[in-house]
């Protein structure tokens, strides 16, 4: 039923992370700061901060991924964000975009605009209405409110990614992957996570952590997607609110081993 | 003893929040975001923090509540304030102003007496020295060396309330609500919430979200009251030390039901 | 094998935090505002924080110490911690460096040398490489590279504490603390802290809280982290993954008492 090749994968890209630690640069929203730090030290890789236009070029060349999100943005961390990111290009530093809130306010859906127009980004991570409130004016992508299953839903993705030219995940029940050719599902996951603040901030945060040690762009996030979400599964099997569950859900990130999370990786091809 | 009706107007409160699931716009500190938005989450909440100047009156017209918290101000983030709050005034959304640190330093006290000269404010939430700083010059309000019992706390409270035109909630060992005419008291709550940090700013933003299902300012905020004080009870029975007491916290706002909401409200009016 | 004078003095010190719970004034990074806050309040001091330019000098008035912790710096704030400093300076307020990432971007090693120049600092408490990097050009101070073993780590480190004319904590596996004349050694602590982001940080803020009532910055220094570094011990035997040892974490700062931290205190001089 579940894709083996890539719950294999998923196994090696946590062995790839916990071996080569390699350090995510967060330009990130306040809210999300520190759990998204303790999420990516529990998987074992190593986070910094840093958004001082004045370092962010320097930072991000020691990093293996460049994790963008918008959550509480000012037009001044835009700006920092898009001088990292085009350092990151540069040197070919995979960037993942979290478009918290896009489509909510102006600002918001300008500013991940901006940021795919000057950058090239490797993922964006969203739910469906931030991540649809991308296509470009006048797209033939279907709006939040014409979506009515999760196949309306991959139709849209599809659409958008190869619009876009960057692969795409929209995490929900189910998260949709898709590079703009194939589309993978995440059946992982639990409710209790979304009573918990930044969870889908910290899964864009764990996908940087894969997008370090895996180039392909769409196996990476995927794999993430699936091991964040088994986190989730295991948390709720020890917690049964939303207080213990988040501190379980670090836990469950430290405590999944390569077998578990072969094994748990609810993937579909 | 404790008042029966306002006990089953906090547990259709609840109801309420659970059901509607208000969007309660936050400008608020860094220190307390992430638990803040946790407890809203846990509650049944909608949380959204936004502080950019170019994006808070079009999030605010979204908002069921809007939080505004001085805990670590600059002056840029005080003209945000002013500008949502502008807007909310205009759409009729409720404000709910936190204090924090007012009268220990000159800009807290301005801010705050800026915020309450340029905004009309529903509600503000703080302790004694922070709810007596507001008061004006010459005001006949009693300074907090002045207040040696729960009574004289609450003789000034009214008189400020009535100064000052809006509901106040002084809170403590014993939390006082008045809105110039009665006086509400509130006995839940335990010593252990002074060992978590933001417990006063949280139990702000779950006045914002009661503000955004019941119109009776004095109401809402006794009842929300009720409801976090009651969550610091059930926390101590599961927890003796401010680690897991914060999480269990988060449990218990969660996992409190209206029918234990009715029972255990402390309220005296 | 442990020296029983400094055990002795760390169960006094903490007793002394209880006793006068003194305002810890803290300018520090987004991640760990929170945590930080919460292990101070655990600890039995009052936290603080506030990086306005309009208020710090009022704010640390107030306060036993005051924090400076470059996490998440950018040029405004670094402005404002020269501000509070020097008016701590004035004041005899004792003044903690936490020089997160120094050396690691030009921006950071220069801020540091900046508030080292403008403002005399009592304590500096970092990693091997964060310390070693403040070292004058043209210091004789071995690089990070040529660290080979503790001792290696507590020559450079002594030299260093001369040339700065301060008190030096590096922290790891083994603290080194060391005023210049005497090198004393911590030996408490458990790996799992280095799992939860922000425990060095954490421990900064602690050795504030101590530097408020023991004016021996090195015994004051050497104090903090046994305690700190019990804690750590104390919430390794109740938890075995990152997300329940930081709250066990906290729960011990506030479980541990006089006598436990007398007993336990692992202090070579």
């Amino acid at each position: 039923m579940f894709d083996q090749k890539l719950g294999q994968k998923a196994a090696e890209n946590l062995k790839s992370v916990r071996a080569k630690k390699p350090l995510i640069h967060n330009i990130t929203n306040y809210v999300v700061m520190n759990y998204t730090a303790n999420a990516l030290l529990a998987c074992g890789a190593s986070p910094v901060m840093a958004h001082a236009a004045e370092e962010v070029e320097e930072m991000v060349s020691f990093a293996g991924a460049l994790v963008l999100n918008i959550g509480t943005l000012s037009p001044a961390w835009i700006d920092a964000m898009v001088k990292a990111g085009r350092r990151a290009n540069e040197r070919k530093v995979p960037i993942i975009l979290d478009p918290v809130g896009s489509g909510a306010t102006t600002l918001r859906t300008r500013s991940c605009k901006r940021l795919m127009e000057e950058l090239s980004i490797t993922v964006i991570r969203g739910n469906a209405s931030e991540v649809l409130s991308l296509a470009k004016e006048g797209s033939k992508t279907k709006g939040v409110d014409s979506i009515h299953s999760v196949d309306d839903a991959a139709d849209a993705a599809l659409t958008l990614a190869k619009e876009l030219k960057t692969t795409l995940a929209i995490t929900g029940a189910v998260d949709l992957i898709t590079d703009g050719e194939k589309v993978h599902r995440v059946l992982n996951g639990h409710e209790l996570m979304g009573y918990v603040t930044g969870t889908g901030c910290t899964a864009t945060a764990i996908i940087g952590a894969f997008l370090a040690v895996d180039p392909n762009a769409l196996d990476a996030t995927t794999t993430a997607l699936a091991y964040f979400g088994l986190a989730g599964e295991k948390a709720a099997s020890k917690a049964k609110a939303p207080g213990s569950f988040q501190i379980a859900m670090l836990d469950a990130l430290y405590t999944i081993d390569e077998e578990a999370l072969k094994k748990g990786a609810k993937i579909q091809t």
